[in-house]
């Protein structure tokens, strides 16, 4: 029994570590791979072209927190997604830093600062501003609890229905998804890449948002309808956006997002795993197949997340 | 018995409004003055040339938080400044946004876009990243509960000493300066402009710090020797700052702070008085020295805040 890790040279001796403390065997690359029978577990952000070769494997395990990019299992073959505190709090730490930076007019006063303008705006209160928060997952509650304190008037969705149950953040459901939408003068996108919710951020959802919202978005590329965005971002009913995520990632160097002022982009940084933490996730997903216990960051795979 | 208001035209009718309703007068600028001597108070930001002209001035009521830009007043007239949970909650947002933008490296983020570069940098994770308040008044406290509830590791330096009790914020005193500026990496200027104060943030300060460690500055722009800055930027003992107050304001378009990409400038908007909010701080303060109560937001006009 091992586990066959394909991720970055620099996460393989941290990893390594601590599945040798804890008694378990890794295979690092597939060229070390001696007899594929042995394979039981696959650790990657990328899989292997043929999952088909391992006989034996029980679960793929994928080393960040999204699964969309992975290819249907084989019959059998369990998918965990990586859940480390240490993720969640740095996707946290970059919405909240996306929601100030929209409510502050970041995107005017850095295009100012380009022509050496000095212009003040009015300031409004945290509470003046309706926060809706797309994805009320783990994510999600935390993120609705960091903007809440702030004093940010938030709300969420979910598409689980209550889901959340969390204090003086109203949850709405996909019933009212409308109502939700048009008290969302920042949108924040937390959604799981899925069939159902690729190309969600688009004509219609943004048409449902108060005129001149903002939306942040740390979903996946493929959430957003880019000629949609350019098309509410010209017209006016969308003031501007934050984007953790694009499509294509790396986003091209002549694309239009680059070159408009009021989009600001980061390269797909909101968080990274931290390989100690992505370590003990795949101890701890290797030793509850063992033992038959619920698999941490089990993935419904006919949900998709 | 009159205030004499010496501020914006779109405030004055939201004064005027407060005012009456509470049976007070108020007369909207110095030419609608007939006789000086019914003026027993003064709001404002920028005083009269010639505060002597009234002589039943009792209190000068700044419209802002601070009142480094005021003259010494007259004996006997005391000086209040507007102490509004408003401006407060602005100044605090405006320094939580700023932090995370340093521990999240948007200056490099920001640059990069400017030549289309996706390219990322390590995370590192909010525990890990040391901020220091210096100043640990009513704002200081805010923001340390923000930036804890983030998860940052978070201690204040004050120059009265103990200060602000704070569950889990160590707070410095004075004769542990040297101490507090070591374990910075990001340090927040909230200090009010004195004669002590003054020109404080210099290359002394700045060598004290951890090589390459971040400034977020919402003080005033006169604590900040800008040749000291622009020295440790040069030399990377400052990697990057945030700053809302510049010396002097409007900062000119061909100053280098405009164009050094580890700069970020927002033109003093951390914070803006709300009408109604100050309207209340100036009626309090009439009905306290009326009544002999303590004054709200006195100032001690020998410390100078």
């Amino acid at each position: 029994m091992a586990l066959l890790f394909l991720s970055t040279p620099a996460r393989a001796p941290v990893w390594r570590q601590i599945l040798s403390d804890a008694g378990e065997t890794m295979i690092d690359g597939e060229g070390a791979v001696t007899d594929p029978a042995l394979v039981t577990e696959i650790a990657c952000w990328t899989p292997p072209e043929d999952l088909g070769r391992y006989p034996n494997l029980r679960v793929v395990i994928s080393v960040g927190a999204g699964v969309d990019h992975l290819p249907p299992m084989p019959p059998g073959v369990a998918l965990s997604r990586t859940l480390a505190p240490g993720i969640e709090a740095m996707v946290r730490d970059w919405v909240v830093m996306a929601t100030l930076m929209l409510h502050r007019d970041m995107p005017v006063y850095l295009d100012q600062a380009r022509s050496r303008l000095w212009r003040t705006h009015p300031v409004r209160a945290a509470s003046a501003r309706r926060v809706g928060i797309l994805g009320m997952g783990r994510i999600g509650g935390l993120v609705a609890g960091s903007l809440t304190a702030l004093g940010f008037d938030v709300a969420g969705l979910s598409r689980s229905g209550a889901g959340a149950d969390m204090d003086s953040v109203p949850v709405f459901g996909m019933d009212q998804r409308d109502a939700f939408l048009a008290r969302s003068d920042l949108l924040v996108c937390l959604l799981p890449l899925t069939g159902e919710t690729e190309g969600i951020l688009d004509a219609s959802l943004f048409a449902a948002l108060p005129k001149g919202a903002g939306l942040i978005h740390a979903g996946r590329g493929k959430h957003l309808n880019m000629p949609d965005l350019q098309a509410a971002l010209t017209s006016g009913q969308l003031s501007a956006a934050v984007l953790d995520v694009t499509e294509p990632e790396p986003l091209p160097p002549g694309h239009w997002l680059w070159h408009d002022p009021r989009v600001i982009i980061t390269p797909h940084i909101a968080a990274q795993t931290d390989a100690a933490e992505g370590a003990r996730h795949a101890l701890a997903v290797i030793r509850a197949m063992r033992q038959g216990l619920p698999v941490p960051g089990l993935v419904n795979q006919d949900k998709g997340y």
